[in-house]
């Protein structure tokens, strides 16, 4: 990727180098994942600052694509290599560092007489870059995915009238680790009966009981990339009217579903799944219907009324809507797939019509 | 807290409000923790904007501290409030918010005729409140750590030669679930065997085995605030040498911990451990010895080399001190703390002693 980078970034700006700083960025590009660390890409050679934490597992990573300098003081590691490269203008995000960064790097390097510039162009081409998947990463998100599904599975066994939310989700994230993962790729989310009305619930110790409807929005982290998927089971048996919000919620995603291709715009996928559920449930589907995932949960470009963006291939966005009713009970649906020239290909294998357990 | 800001902030600086955006300080100013937020502080009065999802459960935790006003085009939200308020002056976190965020605010408050001051100020006065627990936060960071002891006392009867790094970190997090966490306060380390030199090393698919160091590094999250501990166990027998390196650390936390009481400074309880280990294993012991925790799992102060703060009452630290041989192995051991007058509360309950199993 920094190859990519060099080629896009240095033909649209006058700088010389570019910085890269926070976690997401520098994961992306270099491969490689640190909590800290400084990343310098010029024309020619890319330089990885990190401290004694990183520094083994990172030149391990490394592969030829950066170099790895030791990391200790930031400001004097950063302005020698600055220097002794004859930097004479360098780049630094803009949404992805701090003011506080931002201000004391641009210090630091007018001592040594190196202009910052400070816009978005750098993350403006990186995003682009971010947008399509490259196969590798294809991959590591469908290995995500598939340790969510068997997660999924197991949980299935687990689910029983008594068990609490906060156990659900202590089991599911338990066994996404087994599988593989590295982590949950967001908090998880396990709502059951009326607290299924809050979209981004925190599981709490309410039990599940006869009649509830229970969403688990969860996801596995495997080497750096992210999965999302949510199901909404039942517990015992449901109202006719729970029955029937499921068969809507299930039928606006296979219509959003089935127009996912390149060239679509992303306005009119939400809008498939959107009309469909406004018809019946007004107001109650307040969120986007979906977002790109890949080293960060949340990714451009999104399914929202709001979002104009042309669906390309290798792209990878999720499609979750659903229907929330406060004091009553909500349910979700969410796949993930990947767009491809003439449709899509569903990443989440698990079943998605109505379970009872 | 809001009050407590009011008049220290008030005092030190000319602005006729304070806007706070990062989620930790948000989450202590208020009490309330939200993804997204706007908390606007004046001399007299406080309002959180929140929107469609948060505004509910805002309303209920707000006690008369704050006004809960609606949020969905933050622009638009922030300058009517700013404007019907006559807030001439507006100051900014520096460390907390990216460039973009400050940038797009002053642009957006400039044009209804509002200042907005860029500098340290407000954060350093909301960082002077958070250094010093209250009953109620060392309560809560009390109860994280207790969680996390009891997932430790579980997991020594889950390791065993051929278990995973990864089995041992997805029980440790799901047994700190169970017993009532809202999370994992910061991403699990377990490391074994030569991984051990990895301070901050993933778990791996590596089995544990006879003869190795097996170090976890993990704490529960808890109404917010964060836990932090580490123990390294051996698996069956160790070399001379590790047990001799286990012992060194161990005494090193001891003469540190004895150290730690009002007035002593940070630098002086880092060095303490610091030269008992650099004695034995030069270099080897990378970081600092111990950090503040809080509503974000690293506050300041710093038991570090380079920070000469003094310790106060009702700090609450980690002392954590290591040995890192790469190729070879590590071992860390961290205990969490509260500073009192004469001495210190160590809330970590769990046995110090080395444990082979």
């Amino acid at each position: 990727m920094i190859e990519k980078l060099q080629k896009s970034f240095f033909e649209k700006s006058s700088a010389d180098a570019a910085l890269l700083i926070s976690e997401p960025q520098r994961k992306y590009l270099s491969g490689f994942n640190s909590s800290d660390g400084y990343l310098l890409i010029t024309k020619s050679a890319a330089y990885y600052l990190l401290d004694f934490r990183y520094a083994e597992a990172g030149r391990k990573a490394a592969h030829g694509k950066y170099e790895v300098l030791p990391l200790s003081s930031a400001r004097k590691d950063l302005t020698d290599l600055v220097k002794r490269e004859g930097i004479k203008s360098i780049a630094l995000e803009y949404a992805g560092i701090s003011l506080k960064t931002a201000m004391d790097l641009r210090e630091s390097f007018k001592e040594i007489g190196t202009d910052t510039i400070l816009d978005e162009t750098l993350e403006t081409e990186v995003k682009k870059l971010r947008m399509i998947k490259t196969p590798a990463e294809v991959e590591k998100i469908a290995k995500a995915q598939s340790i969510t599904d068997k997660a999924f599975s197991e949980i299935l066994n687990f689910i029983k009238p008594g068990k609490t939310e906060r156990e659900i989700a202590a089991f599911l994230e338990y066994e996404m680790r087994v599988f593989g993962a590295d982590g949950p790729s967001f908090e998880t989310i396990v709502v059951s009966g009326e607290n299924g009305s809050q979209c981004h619930g925190v599981p709490t110790d309410r039990k599940v009981r006869e009649g509830d409807f229970l969403t688990m929005d969860f996801g596995a982290l495997y080497e750096g990339y992210h999965a999302d998927m949510t199901r909404t089971v039942g517990i015992g048996s449901l109202s006719d009217r729970q029955v029937s919000a499921y068969e809507l919620v299930y039928n606006a995603q296979q219509a959003a579903i089935a127009m996912i291709r390149e060239g679509v715009s992303c306005f009119d996928v939400d809008k498939a799944a959107r009309d469909m559920i406004e018809g019946v449930y007004p107001g109650r589907f307040g969120h986007g219907l979906g977002h790109c995932v890949g080293v960060e949960i949340h990714e451009d470009p999104r399914f929202s009324p709001i979002c104009h963006e042309t669906l390309q291939e290798n792209m990878v966005i999720t499609v979750e809507p659903g229907v929330y009713l406060e004091g009553d009970f909500g349910l979700r649906i969410e796949d993930l797939v990947v767009v491809e020239k003439g449709g899509c290909r569903n990443l989440t294998e698990s079943k998605k019509e109505l379970i009872l357990l």
